[in-house]
């Protein structure tokens, strides 16, 4: 199956605000065996929403739109839509109770523009918005599916499974879709491709692995398709995907979909340890990452951003000798801090960074790139050098991930 | 003048990878008084190529594409570019040149399908891309341009002033377009607006006021364009913002173009300040958005992300009494927290935050949403508590964004 996408709104086609909705949606259909066909962004005008709107039902039987809803875009996105779908604008109760719940929920009153979102085209069947004002709106004609998401992204992330989940149902009654994801780290998608050529061509028929890198990080996806009443089709995934973590070995660090501060909290929480950070060249984002994810404050007690040498020194314990002689971005000095911060938290493991992120401060010795690593396990500590290609973005977000897997491992190896 | 971007790449249209490139084009152009039409993104496809490239032109006489280049890609978007523009792929000595520099410089070797990049359509002419090896080529067909950009953010970001000002060249040799921003904060969007309907309304010809909201921080861009032998013009523009910056007041945060972090790190720098903060709630987000920006090392000492109420005692001296009788997010919790990262570090000024990220444990008294910050400066605190919506990642950016730009309040207020 095809899907074409249609992102509404002057905000993202004045670079204000960039659209993650379309990824969301494509992530989300991708491993239900559908493609995107296209992605076009238009401005909330009337006449390039239709234009799009035409241009996507050519390549493809299933649009979905974001944007171009809310109090004051309303009236051009639903006059459109009811243009191609016919019907016109009537009062739904259960979208207006929904608004009501919504602004009790936040504490607000209502104004006559939310009440105004409760007035829906004729046309289309209502998904409730469990997230947000803007009702979903399903249209169908001629064998043709539109469905009217809101822009705002937390409200569309978290309604498209329900709509994923009634357009696998509307297309796909009569097949059945699995797929599992291993994330790989420690060799490159190239050379891992190179190790897998032959298990990929041993595929059952119906399977196929999908390689999505990330820096640091391969997730690897097994799909499968088949018919539902081929009953001894999940037996063959599942000993596909169990061949499949055979051949990856020491390189599967996780089996699912996972990013490296879910995979580290969930190595963590398994063994019941704790865990703290010793930043500087990461500056905060090892810290930030891990406490992006709800619940990390079972296992994650902090972290001292050591910016200056004199934090190293007066609250991790660093010697001022050893950073007088082998600089900031040395072995001694990661050591130092993993151990410090672990006595300074109680912590039982703690990961330490120390680099150069750039652009300013490389030499011929350390060019900007190099960073300094030490993980800390019940006192045991280990210790890496890395050169990391990039602009100072991209060396501290390698650094974060790097870290935090690098910390998996070192517990594991522990064992 | 319109422009259309085409963002070329399956890595995209799969959601693996989000494009950031076409906003990156916009807020480049728009400055410059170009609007953008239409943004398509397109597999690696050359038959999508070819019809977006095609639609493109419908709506617009320049177009930009970002991606579809790199050693396996090439063929394809090249073969697309041959067949609108003409030409052949002839060898360019000066892009060979630029792919040994660039190889050079990260250590690496030359292989045969990188030197391929050297291969370019003798129909275009090359703009040599400073920060990578694609070239970027330029095209023009009956009065019709097409400048085809990398896929890499950024080589992108780093090219596209250059793209600018030869596609200024190119077009508006007669006409000076001139742009300066104020950044607001401390009002809605809203009451910004009614309060500047006067102020707007009194503008020259020429003259034009952009609102581009984030969360926490309004950024107002002022626009002028008029002929190049318009003399007086740059003293009726300069005048417009200086009126402006009077009208804003005491909510005119900073003049010029520049996020929270750089605004505090600017307002430090000028009174030889240095900062530090203690993150609960933040987790580490400030201290990462600071060090995200190069040279912050002169200025911010470093953090203490005290996650649990064991390191907010033992590391940042809070009372225990404090935390048992007022729970962690509260006034004297913070205020301590402030002030024990200033002692801590040494460091002249800090922020400290403490609230409920959610989406679990908030309660009646403490819903989800509530933050304390509390801001230090020479051993003077003031705190506050915020109450801010959205789910757990929006409820950290606001607090982070807030946390940054309050402390640059309370240093002025302190003067």
């Amino acid at each position: 199956m095809k899907l074409s996408i249609i992102v509404i709104g002057d905000e993202i086609l004045l670079g204000q605000v960039t659209d993650t909705n379309s990824g969301a949606i494509a992530r989300t259909f991708d491993p239900l065996g559908w493609q995107v066909a296209s992605v076009s962004t238009v401005g909330d005008d009337a006449r390039d929403i239709s234009d799009a709107l035409n241009r996507a039902f050519d390549s493809s039987d299933f649009v979905i739109t974001t944007g171009g809803l809310g109090p004051t875009k309303d009236d051009i996105t639903k006059k459109v839509l009811m243009e191609n779908f016919g019907g016109r604008l009537v009062r739904d109760e259960s979208v207006s109770e929904n608004i009501r719940r919504v602004f009790d929920l936040r504490g607000l009153r209502l104004n006559a523009s939310t009440e105004a979102q409760a007035m829906v085209p004729s046309s289309c069947r209502v998904i409730q918005n469990l997230y947000g004002t803007a009702p979903i709106m399903w249209f169908e004609r001629d064998g043709k599916v539109l469905v009217s998401m809101p822009g705002v992204p937390f409200e569309t992330e978290g309604m498209l499974p329900e709509v994923a989940r009634q357009a696998t149902e509307h297309y796909h009654s009569d097949m059945q879709l699995l797929h599992r994801s291993a994330m790989v780290t420690g060799i490159t998608e190239s050379a891992l491709s190179e190790r897998l050529e032959n298990y990929e061509r041993g595929l059952a028929p119906g399977l196929h692995l999908a390689y999505l890198p990330t820096p640091g990080l391969i997730r690897l996806r097994l799909d499968g398709h088949a018919k539902v009443d081929d009953t001894e089709f999940r037996q063959v995934f599942d000993r596909a995907f169990s061949k499949l973590c055979h051949e990856l070995g020491r390189n599967l660090i996780y089996d699912g979909d996972a990013t490296a501060a879910e995979i580290l909290l969930d190595t963590l929480r398994r063994r019941n340890l704790t865990v703290a950070s010793a930043e500087s060249c990461t500056g905060g984002a090892i810290a930030s990452r891990i406490t992006a994810i709800a619940g990390a404050s079972d296992v994650y007690l902090g972290s001292v951003v050591s910016y200056s040498n004199d934090v190293k020194h007066k609250v991790l314990g660093v010697s001022v000798d050893d950073l007088a002689a082998h600089g900031a971005v040395s072995r001694p000095v990661v050591e130092q801090m993993a151990r410090g911060v672990c006595e300074l938290t109680g912590a039982r493991c703690a990961m330490a960074t120390s680099g150069i992120a750039g652009p300013g401060g490389g030499s011929p010795e350390k060019p900007v790139g190099t960073v300094w690593m030490a993980w800390c396990m019940d006192g045991k500590v280990n210790s890496h050098e890395f050169h990391f290609p990039g602009n100072r973005a991209r060396v501290i977000d390698r650094a974060t991930t790097e870290a935090m897997l690098q910390l998996v491992n070192h517990i594991r190896n522990h064992e």
